[in-house]
């Protein structure tokens, strides 16, 4: 059992990583938001990453920390890039090194699958080592902080990884600005609006469902390998409109969509080769998408007061985040 | 002819540009320190890149900016890399934004062949498209700022060009703080003192010319090519051992030198593939470096009070901008 410091508790992943870390491990979650009320069995700490004696006084006695939070976004990077990376590439880096300070022994970070590459897939996938040249803001913010990480490894400083998380979806995905095409198809078919799409809808995408993104980063406060970035996906590559049919299915409902001018800085088939994962974490994903996909309409179903009341909390929070950054 | 901003133009390699394009554009030296007595005949603004309205209406009007200007030395960026990235990489974006923005069309950036693949080289040296794994933070910065760049030129912002320039070295390089190889061991073998050298001497690296150099920044004023980094190098490996040597027959003078263990961090071989400066610019080393090394040394051996005076004007420049960063 070690004590475990989830940076960004609060997110859709970090919610997922709490309960799978309770119990076995002595977990603390440090997020802008309070304590979410499915989490109320667990240490929490409200406060901004950017408060660094508070992230010192907190990580202060944890053996290991997971970082998931983030003040940018895919598509938001572009048009102040001197802006991003201030906020988000010094930030998040200036979180690693008071946990290095403050005797945390190992981080694990979660960065991108999705972005960090920016190149087409091979049929078997895209392997760790292919070419890294990120399409947006938000990518090379996330390989740049795989890099920076990595050299704090290679010098001892802490114990580092990344893991390069291709699409996550499910249960407690919110449809915000451009994130989650699954969340937006689910939230489109469930209130009968028309869902815009770029492009044709053939690009393929590389899905994983959030318990499997969860039991990753269990999986990793285990690594023990030599690799310091490794990717996590399922490895099956699924076109936008294979999803829209399948959301279509699970949710009875018809999803009208209007195709959009695809933009140009879009990859057609992004899906990552999980080979390392499972050599070095045990790992593979677990929850096939048909399955994942009835898991999250169900919860889409359930009522929509109580997710617009989780959404408010996230997007208040990230807002607060990005004001203090 | 274009207006041309050479941003860092009181350096080691921003004089030797200014100088190169003298005569053949409208040239304006922006720098922290005063004009330089052999560039008395260039336009020329004095103030930190950090004064962004200096910046804005120095840049306004030119049509071409090349960025020299650091803030970070290689030996000195891995304890603190929040700080690096906010001085090196935000400070550098910046300039970069401030510049397209006040129209600027094109920006070429020098960036650092020696840093950003971070890998031994092949038989014919490290192409472009090489893995890029820097070993020290101010590799990841420099290959940062060349992914954020490229952005700048995909989404239609400004024409951006980095340059991977190999180790450059010539009259008026000091030897600061663990840059530069060859001005090191000129001042030990001048001042009959004892040069430490980090391992064996048997690591390679490719060495080139300042003026050479300063042709490959006017060549990329011309870049109409698709590459968004270029390297730029002599193509020549040659050993630490074998510039001890050369350095001694050229000076005359016998430099003794102590070998260190080695940093872990070095790579055993580091040369350039510059075909594709050939191909996209026409260009290559002309220098060889006997001659490179003999015309240096006849600058060594002009006197060391003067060059105490640049030196002393170098150091002061830096620690200023380190301090306004």
């Amino acid at each position: 059992m070690k004590r475990v410091l989830v940076i960004g508790a609060a997110g859709f992943i970090g919610r997922a990583v709490c309960t799978e870390l309770q119990g076995r491990h002595d977990v603390v979650g440090l997020d802008i938001t309070p304590r979410p009320a499915d989490l109320c069995g667990l240490d929490w700490v409200s406060g901004s990453i950017t408060d660094q004696p508070l992230v010192a006084s907190t990580a202060s006695g944890c053996d290991a920390a997971i970082f998931l939070a983030s003040t940018s976004l895919p598509g938001s990077s572009q048009a102040d890039l001197a802006g991003e990376v201030s906020s988000h590439v010094v930030g998040s880096l200036q979180v690693a090194e008071t946990c290095a300070a403050n005797g945390v022994g190992q981080f694990v970070f979660a960065s991108s699958g999705g972005t960090v590459y920016g190149t087409d897939a091979p049929e078997e996938g895209l392997p760790e080592t292919a070419p890294t040249r990120p399409r947006n803001g938000y990518g090379v913010s996330k390989l740049a902080l795989e890099h920076y990480l990595r050299l704090m490894r290679e010098t001892g400083r802490m114990r580092t990884l990344s893991l390069r998380i291709s699409n996550p979806y499910g249960e407690g995905q919110r449809a915000l600005r451009g994130q989650g095409l699954i969340a937006a198809a689910m939230q489109h078919a469930l209130s009968g609006r028309r869902l815009p799409i770029w492009g044709d809808g053939t690009v393929e995408r590389d899905f994983l469902h959030v318990s499997d993104v969860a039991r990753a980063f269990a999986a990793a406060l285990s690594h023990d390998g030599p690799s310091t970035e490794i990717n996590i996906g399922s490895g099956q590559a699924v076109s936008i409109n294979d999803i829209l049919a399948a959301v279509r299915r699970v949710t009875g409902q018809p999803l009208d969509v209007d195709y959009v001018q695809g933009r140009a800085i879009d990859v057609r088939r992004s899906v990552l080769n999980v080979a390392c994962a499972e050599r070095e974490l045990g790992w593979r994903a677990q929850i096939a998408l048909d399955r994942g996909l009835e898991r999250t309409a169900r919860w889409w179903q359930q009522g929509t007061a109580q997710h617009a009341g989780i959404g408010q909390i996230a997007r208040k929070g990230r807002a607060e985040i990005a004001k203090s950054g």
